[in-house]
């Protein structure tokens, strides 16, 4: 039996509203949360967010009470920010805004889980999140074994990223031995894991990354062939200079210019994975197409999207292979670590204009 | 052995030119020819092409002279004029327009075609071409069976735009019964045997055309579930309302805002076929790129490209399926048939009008 409860909010400019939340009962335990209080046009600012508190809810009949250690902070999150169809639902106005992260179990009722477990599940921007047994099952959440990674590497390359990467490269980009595999957004989360892996798979990997710093990190450290730094000089030039026999496999994060150069440098038979396109999630104008798409035609290319959410049944074998690299030394993971809920609308920001080196984690709590 | 000889011509605006060519002993017949004088900016025009004359040459040991019969006038060959690497060389400055046709052996030296066959070849727009045995191999020069098709079906459905419709829409698109099958430029060549060969193969199949003429011959006598007039309305609104389920194919042969508006149409898991992009060829800006391509990402879906070209070896299988399917009148054809090769520069022009109604021949002589 759900009773209701009426929860106020205020948007950080001052407005406030209401609105009835399902009620069970309640701990002493206080949850802050960061909710969507309104649509973003062009980037977010703070006003689109709003800082709420309520008490936590006891656990349904089947259910688990999860505290937040860490979330992922992902480009996908200006996507759901916007009212539009898309591969799933927008994040509703006073909604808490959707987040993937590790948690540990502090109260379980279900058979599965018990207290001190660590699980990965959509968690939101908020300190505690309650799950019914349903939710459970629709969030997709698991356990996590912390010997095969750290907390942030499980939001890296042994969560969605990795998965992204792992199956966005071979069952999209089927690389073979000796292609040249082009990966945009080269240090970031994907990025260093399809690099990382391509190269496992004995392929030639060129990066597209922005900064000096970045471009060494996944040449030196990572071992890419080579970087093109694109706040540098001209992607084109790089992809002659780095592709002379044009891109077997273009893994696209970012869309734009970039997708277009790659287009222009395809070799016969190309295959590019439309990952995303984050150069252009903040646009207030329409997406700039790719003007070279007819390459395409050229070259006998393809073009194809993918959702890491079509590859769920398969995440424990993903998550077994990449975890093995981690450990016998042959992928090296970065994360990029913000602390605190409140720093979330900054710290998302960071996706957008670069800042972040390495896959963005938001850590809320350390244990 | 072969001499030169001094072949001096003259562009529609005046200017003069000569070049040398390669001579074998010549009859006493004329050949006239069009070649491309300059290279045009957005359309092409008279002045665009010259119009020479010159000897037609003895055909070589092991080589044959072919009078044309009739040739095929394609999109395709608007990016032939463009000094731009594509999968084919451009037509260089004073050359032989390149085309391909059908025409009668004359003359022979070889012991695989006889005086009065009927051959498929790269004949290029003149009255007589004389081919070296290596040329006849280069050109894949095939006789023909006359009893399969008319001479304009043999460039029609038995020919380049059959072969194109057939394996990209069988190899590339993939389509399984039940599909919604999308094809623009549905009246023309390609498009014509797209829809009905979708049809045989179970699909529904909804085309885009210009005009009331073309959308009702695509319904009423190619068999056609519905057609889109894309001069009579939107095509967004069109695919609303005819594609309720989305479209599972897409055979683009025109680009532009057609294919974005399919683009933000598809269904889950969408094949989209990249044949042609006549809206694009004349144009003097960059090619528009297709705007909502993230739908890929989003529906999961591919766009790919073709050439015709790659098929080679398994084109006698699809003209023995297609054959049978005009015989046994499951499939028609229609053609546009204009008269004299000094036509040659107005007719090419219908295809970027939409004029033509029909496969677009130019018949150069009637036999």
């Amino acid at each position: 039996m759900l009773s209701w409860r009426r929860v106020t909010f205020a948007t950080s400019s001052g407005q406030q509203g209401n609105y009835d939340a399902p009620m069970t009962a309640t701990t002493n335990i206080t949850n802050h949360q960061v909710r969507l209080a309104q649509r973003p046009v062009g980037n977010p600012t703070r006003d689109n967010w709003s800082f709420t508190a309520e008490p936590v809810a006891e656990p349904p009949a089947g259910g688990v009470l999860v505290k937040t250690l860490s979330l992922s902070l992902d480009p996908a999150m200006r996507g759901w920010m916007n009212d539009a169809k898309s591969y799933i639902a927008p994040v509703a106005i006073n909604e808490v805004m959707r987040a993937g992260g590790i948690g540990k179990v502090i109260a379980s009722h279900n058979p599965k889980f018990a207290v001190g477990d660590l699980v990965s599940a959509a968690l939101g921007v908020q300190e505690y999140a309650a799950f019914t047994e349903e939710e459970i099952k629709r969030s997709g959440m698991f356990r996590i074994d912390p010997r095969l990674g750290t907390i942030a590497q499980w939001l890296n390359v042994l969560g969605m990223p990795g998965m992204t990467g792992y199956f966005g490269l071979l069952d999209v980009g089927h690389p073979k031995p000796g292609d040249t595999v082009v990966v945009s957004g080269a240090a970031g989360a994907v990025g260093q894991t399809v690099g990382q892996l391509a190269k496992i798979k004995g392929c030639r990997v060129v990066g597209i990354a922005g900064g000096r710093a970045k471009c060494d990190w996944v040449v030196n450290e990572l071992g890419f062939d080579a970087c093109i730094d694109y706040k540098a000089g001209s992607v084109k030039a790089g992809l002659k200079e780095h592709c002379p026999k044009g891109v077997d496999v273009y893994f696209d994060n970012v869309g734009g210019e970039i997708l277009d150069d790659v287009l222009a440098r395809l070799a016969r038979g190309a295959r590019i994975v439309i990952c995303g396109a984050i150069s252009q999630y903040n646009n207030t104008t329409a997406v700039q197409g790719p003007k070279n798409y007819l390459s395409l035609l050229v070259n006998r290319a393809s073009m194809q999207g993918m959702v890491v959410f079509d590859y769920t049944d398969r995440f424990p074998v993903a998550v077994a292979e990449l975890a093995g690299y981690l450990k016998d030394g042959r992928m090296k993971s970065r994360e990029d670590i913000v602390q605190g809920l409140e720093t979330f609308p900054d710290a998302l920001m960071k996706l957008f204009t670069g800042e972040n080196f390495g896959k963005l984690v938001l850590q809320v709590a350390a244990d």
